[in-house]
C-alpha cells in the first residue's frame, strides 16, 4: 500500500509539473554567440538573464544564424561545416548535418523553406530542407577541370532566389528553383555574372530586394546588380578616385547600413564613411569619422547609424544623423566590439564586447548603458526578428 | 498488483503524452477576425488550416490586434470595451478586461510593456501593463465641464510614448511616461496640439517615428505634426485644390501606404490615389486608378503597391508600381474586400473577401490565387510580426 501510495504521488506530481503551461515566449530571447566557448548563450532580454548555453558541434569564427518564419528552429552555419539547428521553443541544441568541410554563411529562402549554406570546403552551396532538416541538393561551385571556388555573401533574393559570389572565379551566381513556387523543386544556377573586380568576399542584398552588392578583397572597387536588370557583368563603384583603402564588410553581420536613400561603408584602414546613393548606386560622398570604422549599423527609425571602430578608436561607438550627417553623440564602451544589433522597434541596442567578456545593453533614447551582461567571449547577436527581413 | 499496473500504466502514458514537445511554431499562424461569429480564426499559413477559432468577449467591428514583443500573448480591442487577450503558444482565450463601454483602437509601446486603449465611451485613454494584464491609468479626454472627446488614431512613437487624436476637441495628444524607461511610471499628457481641421479621425506614424497625420471627417484636409519639431498647430495638407473629395482611413489597418519616399492615399468617392512626399509632407500628384480606393497596402519590398476598393470595381484588386506608378495587374478577386496583409518578406498576401466568406491566399510571384480558405465574414488580418514594427 505505500507502494501504491507512493506511485500515486509520483503520478500526480508528474502530472502537476508536466501540465503547467511552459513559458516559450520565443520573441523575449536573444542569441549570442560564444565564440571561444563553441556555446550560444541565450539571454533574455526582458531581464537580462542568461537562461541557458547551447553546446554546438561548431567552430564558431563568423557564425551566424537564420530563423524559420515559423519560429519553431534556428540554423548556425559554421567553420567545420556543420550546420547546427536550435530549438526556439525549448532553447536546446537539435542536432546537426554536415554539409561541408568549411561553412561561411547561410541564407533562408523567402517562404522559409529552404537553407542554402555556402562552402569554402570543397567550394559550393548545400540546399537544405527546412521540413525534414536533410540535404536536398549539394551544387558544387566548379569553374574548371577539378578546380571549385570558395562561395561566400550568400543572401536570399526574390522568388526564393539564393544570390552568393564564387571568390576564386570571380562571378555572383543565382540560383533559383526550377518552380519557384514549389519547395521540393530543385534549384538550378540561372545565372553567372562576372564580377567587376577580382576576388569578391562579402555581399548584401537591399532591402527592396532590388540590388546585389560585394565587396572584393585588397580593392577599391564594390560590384553591384541590378536583379530588376540583369546584365553579362556587374557595374562597379570605384571608390579608388575618393580614398586610398579598400571597403570591407563582415560576412553577413549588416556591416553596412542602408538609410532611406543612403548605403554607408565604412572605408577599411581610413578614419571614413562612404556615402552610396542607394537608388542609383553612385558614390556620393565621404565623412569623416573619428577612426577606422568596422560595423555600421542602422537604428530601425533610420535616423541614426551607429559606428563601432577597429584600432585606436577600438570601444568606441560614434552615433550620426543619416540625414544632417552630423555626430549626435560618442559613446565609449568595451573593447573589442565584435558586434552591434538593435531591437525591432530601436529601444535598446546590444553590444558585444569581446576583449571585457560582456553584452552591453544601451538605451537608445538617452544613450546610456542600461547593463553589462558577462559572457565568454560574445560576437554575433541575433534576435529572431531576423526570420522576418530580407537577406538576414 | 494489477491496481498497480494500472497505475504503473497510467504513470508511463502520461509522462509520455505530456513529455512529447508540444509543437507551437508562434510565427506560423496569422489570426482573421470573423466580424459576425465574434471569433478569432487562427491559420496555420504553412498548410492553411484553420487550427481553431477562439471565441471572444466582443463586438468585433474594427477590431485589431496588437502583439507582445515576447510573442506570448496578443491583445484585442473592441467596441464593447472589453480588452481581450489571447495566448499565441496555446492559441486560445485567455481573459478580458473592461476598459470602457466602447474602445476603437490601441498600441503597445515601444518596450512592449504597456499597451495603450483610445476609447469612444467614455472618452479617453486606458494604460494596461502587459505584465499583469491589468489596468494601471485611465487618462480622461476631459475637454470642458463633464464633456469628453472620443479618442482616435492611437499609434506608438518614440520613446515609448503614445499618440492619439480627439475627435470632438480638433487636437492631437501626446502622452508619455514620467520616467519614458519605466514600465510603471504613470503617463502623463505632454502636449496638446490643435488639428489642422474639425473632427480628426485617425491618424498613422511614419515607420521612421517622425510625422503623425490625421485624416478628418468629410474634408478634405490632412493634419500632420512632425514629431522632432513640435508646435503649437499641426500643418496641412489641404487636398481640395486638387480634389473634390476627402481621403479616408480605416483604422489602424494601413489603409495609407508609405513607399520610400512616397506616402499613398486614396481619395474617398473618386478614382484617384493621391501621393504624398514622407520627407516633406507634402502634396504631390494624384494618380488616376480604376475605381473608389479603400486600402492602399504596400509589398514589403515597396515596388508596389495594392489597391482594394468600394463601390463599382469592389473585388478587384489594382497593383501599381511605386516607382513608375504604372499599372502591373488588377487582380479579381471576391466581394467586399475588408482587409489586405502580405507576409513580412512578401512572398504571399492574404485578402478577407467579407461578403464570400473567405480569406484568399495570392502569390505575389506570379499574383495567382493559390488557395481560398472559408471563413465566416472574414475582416482584419494580422501576423505576429506585427510586434516588430512601430505603429501598428
Amino acid at each position: 500500500m505505500r507502494y501504491i501510495n507512493f506511485l500515486l504521488f509520483l503520478f500526480i506530481t508528474s502530472l502537476l509539473t508536466l501540465c503547467t503551461p511552459r513559458d516559450i515566449r520565443v520573441g523575449s530571447f536573444i542569441y549570442v554567440v560564444e565564440r571561444e566557448n563553441s556555446t550560444l548563450a541565450v539571454i533574455d532580454i526582458e531581464n537580462y538573464q542568461v537562461v541557458k548555453r547551447i553546446p554546438l558541434e561548431a567552430n564558431l569564427r563568423h557564425a551566424t544564424i537564420v530563423f524559420e518564419p515559423s519560429l519553431k528552429y534556428g540554423y548556425i552555419a559554421t567553420r567545420n561545416g556543420k550546420l547546427n539547428r536550435i530549438n526556439l521553443e525549448t532553447k536546446e541544441y537539435d542536432g546537426y548535418i554536415e554539409t561541408s568541410k568549411n561553412s561561411i554563411g547561410l541564407a533562408i529562402s523567402q517562404d522559409g523553406q529552404t537553407i542554402a549554406v555556402s562552402e569554402y570546403e570543397p567550394g559550393g552551396i548545400t540546399i537544405v530542407s527546412v521540413k525534414d532538416f536533410k540535404i536536398k541538393q549539394v551544387i558544387p561551385a566548379k569553374i574548371g577541370n577539378n578546380k571549385y571556388s570558395k562561395v561566400t555573401g550568400l543572401v536570399d533574393g526574390p522568388e526564393n532566389s539564393f544570390i552568393c559570389a564564387l571568390m576564386d572565379s570571380n562571378e555572383i551566381w543565382i540560383l533559383k528553383r526550377e518552380n519557384p513556387v514549389d519547395p521540393e523543386s530543385p534549384y538550378k544556377i540561372t545565372h553567372k555574372i562576372k564580377t567587376a573586380d577580382l576576388y569578391p568576399f562579402d555581399g548584401l542584398i537591399t532591402p527592396d530586394g532590388r540590388y546585389y552588392v560585394n565587396a572584393h578583397f585588397k580593392s577599391n572597387i564594390l560590384s553591384f546588380i541590378d536583379l530588376w536588370n540583369l546584365k553579362d557583368r556587374a557595374e562597379k563603384i570605384d571608390f579608388g578616385k575618393y580614398s586610398k583603402k579598400t571597403p570591407v564588410k563582415m560576412p553577413h553581420m549588416e556591416a553596412w547600413a542602408n538609410a532611406d536613400e543612403k548605403i554607408f561603408i565604412a572605408a577599411n584602414g581610413e578614419p571614413l564613411l562612404h556615402v552610396i546613393n542607394a537608388k542609383t548606386l553612385k558614390y556620393s560622398h565621404s565623412i569623416p569619422i573619428i577612426g577606422d570604422g568596422v560595423y555600421t549599423v542602422v537604428h530601425p527609425f533610420q535616423k541614426e547609424i551607429w559606428i563601432t571602430f577597429s584600432g585606436e578608436s577600438d570601444g568606441k561607438i560614434q552615433i550620426i544623423d543619416t540625414r544632417t550627417e552630423k555626430t549626435i553623440k560618442i559613446l565609449d564602451v568595451g573593447k573589442k566590439i565584435y558586434h552591434l544589433a538593435f531591437t525591432p522597434k530601436g529601444d535598446r541596442a546590444f553590444v558585444s564586447s569581446n576583449a571585457t567578456n560582456e553584452l552591453i545593453v544601451i538605451r537608445t533614447y538617452d544613450y546610456k548603458i542600461i547593463k553589462r551582461i558577462p559572457l565568454n567571449s560574445p560576437s554575433g547577436i541575433f534576435g529572431v526578428w531576423r526570420a522576418y527581413q530580407i537577406g538576414l
